[in-house]
């Protein structure tokens, strides 16, 4: 598990606090590598996840019993509720219960705003979420190679997205296609955040895909965010439908020139908002120019206007320059992993319009 | 919005309170319209959505500026905090405020296994969330157009299922079929929580589509639960590719006969448990007889054994009888509408193997 359990330990010695109890997802999947269910929202048979995590031993995963043999073959020890089944459904206090037994008398750093109301009544706990968020920015050997597996998703989402846009095929049934591949690829269904405009859409900088069909000479925009083994991939490339106009390709080269800069100057010791101006010199796009990529999608750090935060070897950013104009828009990213004079640059894709 | 906001402002006054705070996504699609995206997991941006119900007056909607046009169209008042931009990022802080003004010093019936502990402190609450569960399980009419929109969704999903199941295709394959089929009929994308299993996978009840490619002479089991404005469709068929074994014809007519019985059974008056028994006849599925289906996709009342709960008219149930053997599982379910005297089946897909 690398560092990561005593960086969030040190994170609780800084609160005052003998042991961390997470309760975001991305914290949860962090400290333990548990992925929750998500793409149909909140079961009615279980609370969201949690991890208590104390000086010593495994960290506490305290879930159903419907997950308690997924807890347990990750090496965490389980405290589990009744989940699906025949009798009453009481997922409040069940996990309330498993909770208490988790953490006994400890005082807990915690992420309130994911803790929900009635498990933190009884407990001694104390507001820790954007120290653990910080935590998670640098990360550990393990965790880089389970980004590589889930970018490895992203590049196989990206192949078929430029293989498959043709004129007169929808939004959504490039979209079918496109998730298809990562799906395939990944061997099972999985969660994808994804940007999928196609013609003057593009100008919207992003949205889901829709009724629209493609045409010729027109851009797709395919920003694909998947999740596999509890971490987000994240590549956006701007393809076009047969011979592009010149007004796409001259926005297409400033766009990826920009992503070209900030690939160069990646360092430790770099502060992300001079990262920011770097990528941003010359082009006007509304949106951060990058942000850090784990657990969560969009995480620390922060490549925005102002950040005086500083870059460190471990972490792993998504760098995403766009040109956005009346009736055309293009994006590119790609996901470098800092090291210790430079970065790695670990997507794959295809970047050419 | 029919009757529904009344009776959850009645659960508050039962519970000594002035006004509803819904903080369970469910509940707020429910007095609300509001669609919270859940594909992806919690957002970096914001938490979820909560409404705030009081005596007289529109809830309000307390959603990130990024939703604050959607919940506006919906009719609710707005009360907003920053969301996706290139600021700090501090949903907790901002959500916390917009709420204590949306709140005021109104003391509020609510659902602590929903409400961060963050948002709950200031507040004056009381646990209301069984009573809101409960009052969620009679629908108003054009809640009950929105289930049948959902379950036509199931219809195109189901009718793309049946007709593409053939020999070599695997699960996934046929999954990315059948949910292309569900978001073409929706124009958009579409949360779809599914069981897609083929050959001695059917006798695991159900599960994910995986790589399994699909035989001659074997099941498919095909359950289909998507979300469309808010609320849940539900519907499983069992279909065969090519000709079915005499076992699953056996199978099939007996979880159909279980079926038949339920829906011929359904009225006012008559007790879950009573229902469950009912349809439960003969078979030994180790799963529910069915459940209440609405804004979440499993909810009061739920058939079991031994429920008490009486049938109300306007109460929409799933009912999903299956015969499971060693190698082979059936399951088929229908969506029926408590009426005055009897039910309306509101699934229209093909049921037959």
């Amino acid at each position: 598990m690398g560092d990561r359990r005593e960086r969030a330990l040190e994170v609780a010695r800084q609160a005052g606090c003998e042991g961390v109890l997470a309760a975001h997802p991305s914290s949860v999947a962090w400290l333990t590598g548990f992925e929750a269910e998500i793409e149909t929202g909140p079961s009615p048979f279980a609370l969201g996840p949690l991890a208590v995590l104390r000086e010593n031993g495994p960290p506490v995963l305290v879930v159903s019993e419907d997950d308690a043999g997924d807890a347990a073959a990750l090496g965490c020890e389980v405290s589990s509720y009744a989940g699906f089944g025949l009798g009453p459904v009481a997922p409040v206090a069940g996990a309330s219960r498993a909770l208490s037994e988790a953490v006994g008398s400890l005082r807990v750093a915690t992420e309130p705003g994911s803790l929900p109301a009635a498990l933190a009544s009884e407990l001694d706990w104390v507001d820790a979420e954007a120290g653990l968020a910080q935590a998670r920015a640098v990360k550990d050997a393990d965790e880089v190679e389970l980004l590589r597996a889930a970018i490895a998703l992203c590049d196989a989402g990206q192949r078929a997205a430029r293989t498959e846009a043709r004129p007169g095929r929808t939004e959504l049934e490039l979209w079918g296609l496109v998730r298809g591949a990562i799906e395939s690829e990944a061997a099972g269904r999985t969660p994808v955040l994804a940007d999928l405009v196609s013609g003057p859409r593009t100008a919207e900088i992003g949205g889901p895909p829709g009724v629209r069909a493609l045409s010729e000479g027109e851009l797709v925009l395919c920003d694909l965010v998947p999740r596999h083994g509890g971490y987000w991939g994240d590549s956006c490339a701007t393809v076009a439908v047969g011979e592009p106009q010149p007004a796409a390709r001259e926005g297409h080269r400033r766009a990826r020139e920009a992503l070209e800069r900030g690939v160069e100057a990646v360092r430790p010791g770099l502060r992300a908002g001079e990262l920011d101006a770097l990528v941003r010199d010359g082009l006007d796009y509304p949106h951060h120019s990058g942000h850090g990529l784990g657990t969560a999608w969009h995480e620390e750090p922060r490549i925005v206007p102002g950040s005086e935060t500083v870059l460190e070897a471990g972490m792993v950013l998504a760098l995403e320059p766009g040109f956005y104009g009346d009736s055309l828009g293009v994006r590119v990213e790609q996901v470098v992993l800092v090291t210790a004079d430079g970065c790695e640059v670990l997507s794959s894709h295809e970047i050419e319009l």
